[in-house]
């Protein structure tokens, strides 16, 4: 059995609860929430304990693992804490709005980073690990262009914005990611956008529409698109073009039916209403390769490196928008 | 050059003279109609003449071949006429609503009934020709069950359906010929139906809506379903299957345009409205056909035999129906 | 807490054990099969206790309800002793072989009938569910046509063909019972076939392709095909035409990645392998259903008179072939 | 009647040869060029003449219009005589390497560049046009992404290459008009690219891969994908989204035939070939659309100044390569 204590009873720290409830092997020792009411609930639905305070969740011997799905600015300490501790991480993205502090923490860590896997759910998509594994497996020859179209169902409210971190840290992050699941590292970033959707988001200094070109260390192509807002569902879809053909992930749809009518041919339901739903299985197999890795003793499949690149690509992304200019990517930074 | 005269010039052969018209190699020398009115608007727009009568377009020297596309009742009558006159013939389908008198008129023809051609405009169609080459040529094995799905827009008016000789005659002609073209002689015959679409098509006794079954000479099973009304289209599919796969035609449309919206993904265009649309290309390549096997001197590819297989087994549909027995086909008859 | 006891502990009675242990508010309580070493094999799996017999499982007051996954012979008797411990039911279809056995069942259980739920899996599935939503919801209009898809990846070895009772009873049986679910009672059946997968098949006397013909009550038209081996997958589609329109059930595949490359494009996954991946989530909610059923003391969904009237085609169907007529339905027989 | 002379008898122009044969009320009058066999052949093949020159058939009154599809560095030259001598031009894209030549030209015509219409086919494809139409029509209300994906089956040899005038002049040149068609003006060019596909390209200067990223004036997003080679075939999309939905234009395919077999399932044709497939529409409707301008007497849809237009887009592009900056596009240049 691996012991977990779930930091966080947000929407995305249940979804984890709900899927560590269901997996086999596994123990939700505690949760904790700032907000005692939200830790109090979850609690009780899931018939787990709720730790008094992180440190006491941390001090239970019980506890093999740490998921922080807390406020983003709180990530890196906890990340600190839990692996002082002794305790393996599952830190949702991103490791910190702040680059810097991202790397600070990796270097106070040191080797014991590797102790810390970043919670990129969307690598865990069955439909995304088929594209890496053909691409890897030769299907389509050298890699040559990627194409990842990002955009939510709607744009959230003024108060998230305010402490997003903007578009490329809070929405693009997971695509930087994806792009370097796909396309490896990344040696330059252009970006460009504006606020299209939204004038509220304009208002708060950030943008809602955005497309970013990237150039991969073995000279792919990558291009990123977003939005704030798709009406017909959430949009993620990925291309991949090779020298010897091409692999396209499409949406999910709840059903495979296909309604037909006066004026019109071959209508779907609509895609998967936002992130819950269309990453259902990849966070539930996120969960399950974390615990795996644990029992098994292998390394974690997404490493606070990679969530430092991840954040280090935004953040390029963002001086490229202010300087309209090619940003050259310097890992060792 | 091939010098041809257009029997009949209502919808159908409108169609086909303009076709004729942009065919290289040949000459619309005539035209004729027992509406003058149709004949002389017609002539006039493709800049032709009007033949004075049938007799003079067969006299006519330039006339190599004649276009029946007159009203059923009258093929049969004009088949003999134009093949006593030397010409080859180029016959809308079907040749005649009552099979003895199509089998009267082969038997009269005797070998000169390779002299005609049968207007099965599907065979035609570049869809249906690739499933058939590709059967043919072993892509999916051995051929074991057919799907027709054959679905007009909508329902023809009752002046229409009074001289039809009914669904099987009129509609299914057409899905009797595409099962022979993918699935060879066929041994039996089962057919259902009813009228569920238009009261005034039962209140006529006639259908509008029906499914059949059939099995080849070789085992393979066939299935088609009609109805005289599709809302969302002209609806003309075909799937093959056969030991190693399966072959599906689907429908076509206008543009390739996919829309999504709030509710929806991924709506297409309507389907094409109706046959005109449908089978435009087939039409251009049935004339085509039409005229290259005159010049080349070979056989053409859809013959009266077929014409009659197919009336054959519209004749044991309607038995089946009416008697809720399996039809046995005896190709002697 | 709802309590389940299990009988039969083969493929399916595994999947159905696999899917209690995750479905909340119930408990496996034990576990019974004629193979003693199969019934260990899965209680030290899912950590719960073999029953030593039938009669001491059915004395257990632990046990609410009973999972009837053994071979169809014993269906009968065991849903009689069920009911008659004061039991609910779960039988996997089909009831029996024999019709006046399942109709013999039903008559002496009497109203204690509606304490058993048939398992037809597909009712359940989200794609199937949703096409009969949508019609019932009027959003095709009148119902006209169902066109049933339904092909085995591959056919059973002669082992299994032999106790199967023949095509209809075992593998039709599903398609017979899901033209009702969405089409009502069924007037009439018209069914062909042939052996032309596996002459092994054929050599014991069934058949392996069919193709059958029904009419609804309503005057709609269904149409089944039927085969035991399609190479491409497990092909189970379902399309439902109406006065307003087509619902389309297609395929389900494992990602929603599309290839292309030298001389083809847009290649999917195939489809799911067979009944136990393509109906995973089906058969989920299955048992969900009939668990909420027996807590909120609603009546069940699929009842044993569906059972009775799903057998009673698929021996009107066998008549048929054997008869070469369509063979009317008594549903008072 | 409109009589047509035609320069060039190339590919491209025999082509637009084979089309004008088909386009009713036209005449091509004659042909002419530099390769005196080459006129020779398409003169005998479409029963027109051979013009001695080009002056003879800018004198012949019967000439009401000429079409330009020459090489590139004659263009200008023959715009210039051809409206000199009174005549209608449609001149093949690109209006001239050198963007400074080409306003020159428009310079010199003055109001009499309205005489000028251009070759940019694609925008007369049925589903880009369709796609605009509807755009236009408010369908996704307000515009505010573009995604265009071009690219060739496979790569031009190295003497093609070198007098190309490099990537973004020769093969962008379409996706920059398209770009202006969907989105209208734009006002800066990001361009990023490399040698991907074939180092002899990358030997001569040019590059073989390439993605654009764009801004139109009223601050669309605009991306442009494209490579030399695509194996599965001329990869032509067009996606569109906006405020209230998305436009996707897809490949067309030649059939409408999916196959499934061992291992995948829905398999279609390749792509189109290349251009003079993908396009036989655009350039039927390209020529008719001509005519019918010059019939009329109303504007041309694509001006010399569109050719301009897409050149500086070109150039902006290649600055911005060059430069790894944004270039902000002055259009009054």
């Amino acid at each position: 059995m691996t012991g977990i204590a779930l930091f966080g009873c947000g929407r995305i720290g249940r979804l984890h609860a709900a899927n560590l409830a269901r997996t086999p092997g596994v123990t939700l020792v505690c949760v904790y929430d700032v907000m005692q009411g939200a830790a109090n609930a979850l609690a009780t639905e899931l018939g787990t304990s709720v730790a008094p305070s992180i440190e006491a969740a941390l001090n239970d011997e019980r506890v093999d693992a740490v998921l922080i799905a807390t406020s983003t600015d709180t990530h890196t300490d906890l990340i600190l804490q839990s692996v002082a501790a002794g305790k393996y991480v599952l830190c949702e993205k991103p490791v910190d709005l702040e680059l810097q502090r991202a790397i600070a923490c990796r270097d106070r860590l040191g080797t014991q980073a590797s102790r810390v896997m970043m919670g990129f759910n969307r690598r865990f998509d069955p439909s995304f690990e088929a594209v890496r594994r053909r691409l890897e497996a030769g299907e389509i020859g050298r890699l040559e262009q990627v194409i990842i179209t990002s955009r939510d169902p709607s744009p959230p409210p003024p108060a998230y914005i305010r402490v997003s971190g903007g578009l490329f840290r809070d929405m693009t992050i997971h695509d930087f990611d994806m792009s370097r699941f796909i396309a490896g590292n990344i040696v330059d970033v252009s970006a460009t956008g504006g606020c299209l959707v939204d004038p509220e988001i304009g208002a708060l200094g950030d943008i809602d529409s955005a497309m970013i070109t990237m150039k991969s260390a073995t000279g792919a192509l990558v291009h990123i698109n977003n939005s704030r807002r798709a009406v017909y569902g959430y949009d993620q879809r990925l291309e991949v073009f090779g020298s010897d053909g091409l692999l396209l992930a499409k949406n999910r749809h709840e059903t495979t039916v296909e309604a037909s009518g006066t004026g019109f041919t071959g209508r779907a339901d609509p895609a998967a209403p936002f992130f819950l739903e269309r990453y259902s299985e990849a966070y539930r197999a996120e969960i399950a390769r974390f615990v795996t890795c644990i029992r098994d003793e292998t390394p974690f499949p997404v490493t606070l490196d990679d969530g430092i690149a991840a954040l280090r690509l935004a953040q390029a992304a963002q001086e490229s928008l202010a300087s309209s200019k090619t940003v050259t990517i310097d890992d060792r930074a």
